[in-house]
């Protein structure tokens, strides 16, 4: 817990804000004190809704003045207690809402902290552009989360993480100082890149409150399919000669194993299994082109050339826009679809692809030797390395005994992640929940390094000082 | 001038490194020790030319303990001084040169520092693979400096700067360690992302000793073509629709004013003029598509609704490759086609797209002005709002009196691209030429956080002590 905040510091902050900038009813502080799921819950003295970016740098400044911590929250989307405050201000950045601009010959929109990633998407069609990343939140989720965070998603194969979206920041830095960063260009070598410091730092060295963000043209055709194969190291090898039969035009590529297709197919209700029967494991492809006719054509050629050699044992493709979105519901049902089952253990890994198919015979036969019985779910975007790989109790098991073994299950997979020079957290971030596991295989003298770059940014480790290193 | 190595220090250096492994001769030195154009000569007490990250780490490992700077040079092709040294230790990494791994499943290769671009691209394509960054000065500019320096070039419209291709690196940080952040991960949330420091910090923040690089899938069509237009607002406007028509396919979009142009027909031999008649301004566009005859289909589309609307006065789409290459060819012999005309002040600048226009008008105005009769060449990457915008003295003008004007020059045409927040440094970097310049433009709040990284990362200052802030 961080030490108490004193009352003038609140009532100063209180002050600067003004009545509709603050809180402190429990009704509304509560949906900002509890993870979505209800695995964390947090306290604070005081939840401050800044309007303005000047009005954080406000915040901000009384709180570096006197020493005070800060906790920045988004969406509240997030999975490892990286927003949720033990103590400290609660600074939402949910009122920070104003599109500052969307300019389709410049490929840019200039978006504040608080624009939901749907309102983000409206945006950007509304000028006939894209807006890329996709995450299953996105009606809650916002761009200074996705942004603070490094959101990845279904998307990330082809047009990279949040990162790579990001062509400017504006920012408060741990100072009080607004730093404004929000540029739009791409290219600008004048100095380190301290916007890609900010990306992803889980607002430890500062409060993202607008962002300068890529556009994309749109697409002329897409095509989608569901496919059955033996195992990952097929679906490996399908994912390389989809990257070559289209020219990198390869929109999603996501791995299913038959156990998480097969319960989504049965506990989400209007899903029906696309294939006439069963197969070891499934892939969900998705090509998209700019020319006209061409995402069907060269999705058709290649699951007609990896059928004849024996690649793929079957596949649907989506005849229809309704086709095409059950087909995606399958994917994106996986959590809804193992909730029925109980207590599950679930991982956020990567390895480089061409290491998914040994992470996962490795991962399934260690976990099966330690917990014998438990199933195992592995899914997720696989041309991105990165695999959400969740254990459920075994058939009947107890859910609480289930649960009393997640560090000893997570150690085991995390370990072997490890060994294959992968990421124990490829998209969630650390929060508070995995960062002392993270000390574990990151390497010393990156982690004194990065830690050196926070004490310069933060000396007095104000911003969000629970999380990460 | 840097303070003077004591000779004990040479001779530790001399014995790690062995024979071989360093360099007095003034020989040896020469090429070294002057900028590729002889704009700069620098000197150095010794040269090192280390063949392993141990070497490296090794002698900045004394140099650390001895807080003696070491300047770092790759294929010594920089334009702005950040890789000649002023009395400092010369750190080459041109011995650095095994290919460790390329895995066209992984769709990476691991490149030490001292491989050239050109052998990257070979070894890419010996994979079925591309490599996307192009510049002209392939055959020489190494990995180390591309990523050291952050490179731009021809392609970043479609694939980004050298920035986005880095999945991770291994480097030598100002302590003497070794970082080893070789990962080939495409999602990794465990922390700040350290190799983004790196990433154009000019050898200020440790010496990249291998990199891992993003290859991407091979292109099934290409189609190249000049165009003939009234403006840089319709070559803008071309570009949109471009994207538009393609799905973001557009693999290079160049603008050249009609004085470049005309130059380089007529100065370099073996060029000759696509299009039968003047116009005030070309385009040199390439679309390139994964779908066999798709980049050929959308360009003819393109320009023939251009045309119909009068977007655009003409065009000749290229019919061979060698014409392609011809085409290309215009555009690179840009620099060999203003040489005979003498003296000219370069500038390496970047607005946001829909700026350029703006751009060019107000600062050819302001320089017609100041300096009347300069002949002004805009030409550049312009998707990526990059115009090298050159200034030659005015006909039968005097060389050196138009030198002794380059800096009031560089002054109104910087001034100029700050009103639009442009970069002074778009793609060439700050080095010792640019840095005090660039402070006069950059936020002091972001110079300070920059300042304060540095500090943390090398409290001595002993990595390439002149250049950067």
């Amino acid at each position: 817990m961080t030490k108490p905040v004193p009352a003038d510091v609140v009532s100063r902050i209180q002050a600067v804000l003004g009545a509709g900038g603050w809180s402190q009813d429990p009704d509304v502080l509560a949906p900002h004190l509890v993870e979505w799921r209800g695995r964390w819950r947090g306290e604070t003295p005081l939840l401050v809704t800044p309007r303005t970016t000047a009005e954080v740098a406000a915040v901000v400044g009384i709180c570096a003045a006197e020493g005070v911590a800060i906790t920045p929250q988004g969406g509240n989307t997030g999975l490892v207690a990286g927003q949720i405050p033990h103590g400290e201000i609660l600074l939402s950045t949910q009122k920070l809402k104003a599109v500052r601009d969307v300019d389709p010959l410049d490929d840019a929109m200039v978006l504040e902290a608080g624009v939901t990633l749907y309102e983000a998407h409206q945006q950007a069609a509304k000028v006939g552009r894209r807006f890329t990343v996709g995450v299953a939140s996105e009606g809650s989720c916002t761009i200074g989360g996705l942004i603070s965070t490094n959101a990845g998603g279904t998307a990330v194969l082809r047009y990279g993480m949040m990162r790579e979206q990001v062509l400017g920041i504006e920012a408060v830095l741990p100072n009080g100082e607004i730093w404004n960063g929000l540029k739009r260009l791409r290219k600008d070598n004048t100095g380190y890149d301290l916007k890609q410091l900010l990306i992803g730092a889980e607002g430890t060295l500062g409060i993202v409150t607008a962002a300068s963000l890529k556009l994309h043209a749109p697409l002329a055709s897409r095509a989608v399919a569901i496919v059955g194969l033996a195992s990952p190291a097929d679906a490996i090898q399908l994912l390389a000669r989809a990257k070559d039969e289209t020219g990198g035009a390869v929109e999603a590529f996501e791995l299913m194993s038959l156990l998480g297709f097969a319960l989504t197919v049965r506990n989400v209700p209007g899903l029906r299994d696309p294939l006439p029967s069963e197969h070891p494991w499934y892939v969900l492809i998705e090509i998209a082109s700019g020319e006209p006719g061409a995402a069907e054509a060269a999705l058709e050629r290649l699951l007609a050339k990896a059928l004849e050699d024996g690649l793929i044992a079957d596949a649907a493709v989506a005849q229809t826009e309704t086709q095409e979105k059950q087909f995606w519901h399958i994917r994106e049902g996986h959590s809804a679809g193992q909730k029925p089952e109980g207590a599950v253990w679930k991982h956020d890994v990567s390895v480089p692809v061409s290491k998914i198919p040994a992470f996962i015979e490795r991962a399934d036969a260690a976990l099966e030797q330690a917990f014998p019985g438990v199933r195992i779910i592995a899914f997720g975007h696989v041309g991105d390395g990165n695999v959400h790989y969740d254990v459920l109790k075994p058939v009947g098991g107890d859910d609480d005994a289930h649960d009393a073994q997640r560090q000893a299950g997570a150690k085991i997979v995390h370990d072997i992640t490890a060994s294959f020079s992968g990421s124990i957290s490829a998209e969630h971030g650390l929060g508070a929940m995995k960062t002392a596991e993270a000390l574990t295989y990151k390497d010393p003298i990156e982690v004194a390094a990065l830690r050196a770059i926070r004490q310069a940014i933060d000396p007095q480790r104000i911003m969000n000082p629970r999380v990460l290193f």
